[in-house]
């Protein structure tokens, strides 16, 4: 049994992850407002604080974070660091600190997802910065101490958020979040380190 | 004969990708300090002026960009974002610009490098944002309009600059600057759109 933090708990994936993690585990759900504890992944000072708070823990486990959507032809600066800000760095800063609060052999799983792979459009912020977060984990893996382990999980739309953002998506198969949250298992529970899982 | 912006002509790859077009084609030099026009790549109002004074162009390149290259348990939120913001940014601000100021038909290149796929000890902000900018080229490339088109060259080290960047990546195979630059010309005078061309 692992003590495992997972950021973005009351959410669409978050849900699938707990239930799947809380099958075996004891897992402490965390939310921007929700959750036993609440953080705001794009403030460093707010992601130690967290740490500090929960302490030693196993795991920890990312599913937040937003993206801009928008046509490539209007996006500014300021929309597409919307991306990098949060979904990018947010995800980049719980990283930085976990590895200092994870005991021996603990894991880090973020999330990125399919638009890194395949661009719709509206997509390029989200396709950006979810290739950002893949690149993360490849390149953070060959430098963890303390036999530590850190993948992503790259879901395409699962089928719990059609009716929020199908419309971006058409002629998309989408997958189930029980499926999805498999992958957080197999990072969490399994030997990986570095890979980005394709739910998709 | 089309009319090329090259940004960070003056540098190793620059220089390289400037001799290459340059047989063929009429190369605008521009650098942070050096060339005939001066930008910084991170300040989008730079960028405008830029475009604002060369007029319209057939093709944009872009050969320039830090990264923070450092331990990843030492590494802060601060020096992440040096990558983020210069060498990811800095190319987006470049591509979200030139989408109105190329003629029809015209290509933007940007660089990303080999680290996103083959990771070292601390290359892990270099590797997430070589990852960006690929995966930015791809969602791009599907929201282009008038057949402009947009691809990245993600070279590994080049011969040229083993005496500087050397011992970060003993043991991988290096490149001369003249095959990197084979591919900004693929780019720039091919039919190509959303690729990244390996160069390792
Ligand atoms: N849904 C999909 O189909 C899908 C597919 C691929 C990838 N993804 C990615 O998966 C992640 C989660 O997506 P989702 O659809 O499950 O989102 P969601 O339903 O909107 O839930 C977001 C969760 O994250 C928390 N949160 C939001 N902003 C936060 C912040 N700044 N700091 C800390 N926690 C924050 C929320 O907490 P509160 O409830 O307390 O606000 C909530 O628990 C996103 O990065 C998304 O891009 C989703
Ligand atoms: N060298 C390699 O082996 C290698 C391999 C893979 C990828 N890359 C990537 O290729 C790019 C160029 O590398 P390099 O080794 O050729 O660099 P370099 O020799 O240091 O040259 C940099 C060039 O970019 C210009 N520049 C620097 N900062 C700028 C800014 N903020 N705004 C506008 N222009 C700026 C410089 O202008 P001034 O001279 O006027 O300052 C110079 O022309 C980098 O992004 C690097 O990561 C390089």
């Amino acid at each position: 049994m692992k003590k495992i933090i997972v950021i973005g708990a009351s959410g669409t994936i978050g849900k699938g992850i707990v239930e799947q993690l809380g099958l075996r585990h004891e897992v402490i759900c965390v939310g921007r407002n929700s959750g036993q504890y609440q953080v705001k992944i794009e403030d460093p000072a707010s992601v130690q604080a967290l740490f500090e708070t929960v302490g030693k823990v196993d795991g920890v486990v990312v599913a937040a974070g937003d993206a801009h959507f928008g046509a490539l032809q209007e996006m500014t600066p300021e929309q597409f660091y919307v991306g990098l800000n949060s979904k990018l760095m947010g995800q980049v800063n719980v990283a930085l600190a976990a590895q200092k609060y994870l005991n021996d052999g603990g894991s880090i799983t973020l999330t990125s997802g399919s638009l890194s792979h395949n661009p719709i459009r509206y997509g390029v912020n989200a396709g950006t910065v979810n290739a950002a977060v893949d690149g993360f984990v490849l390149g953070a893996a060959v430098e963890l101490p303390r036999g530590l382990r850190i993948n992503a999980v790259s879901p395409t739309l699962v089928d719990e958020s059609v009716d929020t953002y199908g419309p971006y998506f058409y002629g998309m198969e989408t997958v189930p979040v029980k499926r999805a949250a498999l992958a957080y298992s197999r990072s969490v529970e399994g030997a990986d380190n570095g890979k980005t899982y394709r739910v998709w």
